[in-house]
């Protein structure tokens, strides 16, 4: 039997929906099916984890481990390691932690559940988010998230910023770095051997010849411009409204959107309960269901797992594809 | 037989593809269906009507008139009104300025085919776009832009304006009156006896607890505490990436949305060709397709007629749903 690779799977908050879609999604055919190449560590509370699988129904019966280490056991395909918890922390925050820690093991990629920032940040812990958490603990001074739909990927040049302050962050070089890390992530995760990248105007109609904005010719047309000259295949910018139509009908591979409801609008309209996000820049692959925690529904055993289903074919996608850049064989 | 009402098409840029979705739509089924109850006064050029109608390969043959006025022939169902071109015009200009005149002699709708802003611009003559030249020469005050797809409708509370000037104009007054309009046109025009309106908010995840933003408290929050005060049904603010999903599931008739690409990309993401767009608050009924006038693809005989057959469905539903207030009997 060929040695199986890791995917660590942190539980975020057990208060949301987290444990719930985690014992769904490993009990699911689909992950099942992954059951040959990969063993899943989840990084968590093994009381959540229990008693969800009790409100789910579902059966998991994860193998305990003392360390966030890649498991050895060949006979088990789910682990389960409890982090001790630290002194005024948050438990969702100590999971990302030590998921980052079985990273730095060699684990093949990161699957991480929904926290909720104002749940942390009211623990007295600053907390932006994951994807800048993991930005700044593997020392990752860019990265870009991207999100996937069925027909549809999308990569963000800002994220979580408030309206007015966009234009603030919006530059040239963002923009350029955001088209060349999703032109590598395309090639080096997804097999895409030239990746074609529609680049979003700001304004309305994509500024209209400057009649509504100019930042289209002011910010954009370099970025695509510098990118173009990289040998980058990326065009644009286009208006916002009709380019996700056209890239969803086949034109191009992926878009890039300069702000976060530009890009995550389409990506919930089209696909809301399979949507994943990426992290592209970091050290190793890191996926997410693309919904947040939920506490509304969660513990009534109604949360629908397909978007972490969704993420962790992903992740075990993205790693077979990059081969043995990752991984612990 | 009873008297027909009368639909008034605009042609739009004779050079776009207005001339080609007019004589396809009129040629289809589903509009000739409507020739118990409706005739159809094109407003523009017989030759380039004639011309889309060789290259489309579809019959039309319109009685001619020679006034912009509510044709009372029994024998035909296409009329063709041909304005006198006037001095330093542009064409396109001068069929909405007819259309609008066969408006006053009370029309059932107006439905109007693109021009584009720049071309009229170019040739000299000031022009913001056609809902703002329909309001301001029927003295309307405050109208509303709303799109229809087949699942969806969403309104606009601000529309051709630059990203950067959009929180100049977004005041809670402009959004109150977006979420009356919206309300009254669901009510009025659609069949709707209790609308349900859904308002985004203007920040990621609706600033999430003013972490990104605190627009939404500021300023959307009193819109919709005045709305339903005055026993609106109406929400909110929702995250702009999640509430059209809802929308579509059919939790909302209508969403408001603060901006153009907001409400916009999920609009033509979901339904690119049978998107149409109402203009709300106007002394009469008015539709519109939702594309431009793509002059890359007009004469060519391949622009898809969707979108200006479900505008002509529309205005027809909406003029048999109005009753009496409008129409020719």
């Amino acid at each position: 039997m060929k040695q199986r690779r890791t995917i660590v799977i942190t539980m975020g908050d057990p208060k949301g929906i987290g444990p719930e879609v985690i014992v769904k999604a490993l009990a699911s055919d689909e992950i099942r099916k992954l059951a040959d190449g990969f063993t899943f560590l989840v990084v968590g509370s093994s009381k959540a984890l229990s008693e969800a699988a009790r409100i789910a129904k579902a059966d998991c019966q994860p193998a305990i481990l003392k360390m966030p280490e890649i498991p050895s056991a060949e006979s088990n395909n789910i682990f389960l390691y409890e982090p001790v918890p630290a002194d005024k922390s948050h438990s969702g925050l100590d999971y990302i932690l030590s998921g980052i820690e079985a990273m730095s093991a060699k684990a093949a990629a990161l699957v991480t559940a929904p926290v909720s920032k104002n749940a942390i940040r009211k623990s007295g812990c600053d907390f932006i988010g994951h994807t800048e958490l993991l930005a700044q603990k593997t020392l990752s001074r860019k990265v870009t998230m991207m999100f996937t739909a069925p027909k549809l990927i999308v990569s963000l040049v800002t994220r979580h910023i408030a309206y007015k302050k966009v234009l603030l962050y919006l530059t040239t070089e963002r923009i350029l770095n955001t088209i060349e890390q999703t032109d590598e992530g395309l090639r080096k995760y997804l097999g895409i051997a030239q990746p074609r990248i529609a680049v979003c105007g700001l304004n309305p109609h994509s500024g209209e010849g400057r009649a509504f904005g100019n930042e289209e010719s002011r910010i954009v047309e370099p970025a695509i411009k510098l990118a173009n000259e990289k040998k980058i295949n990326c065009s644009g910018p286009f208006p916002a409204d009709s380019i996700f139509h056209r890239a969803i009908k086949g034109e191009f591979d992926a878009v890039v959107a300069l702000y976060h409801d530009q890009g995550l609008i389409p990506i919930k309209t089209m696909a809301f309960n399979k949507a994943v996000q990426v992290t592209l820049g970091l050290p190793f692959i890191r996926t997410s269901p693309a919904h947040g925690a939920a506490y509304d529904i969660a513990g009534k055993g109604i949360a629908n797992p397909a978007s972490m289903i969704e993420a962790i074919k992903l992740a075990a996608a993205m790693a077979s594809q990059s081969g043995s850049l990752f991984g612990n064989n």
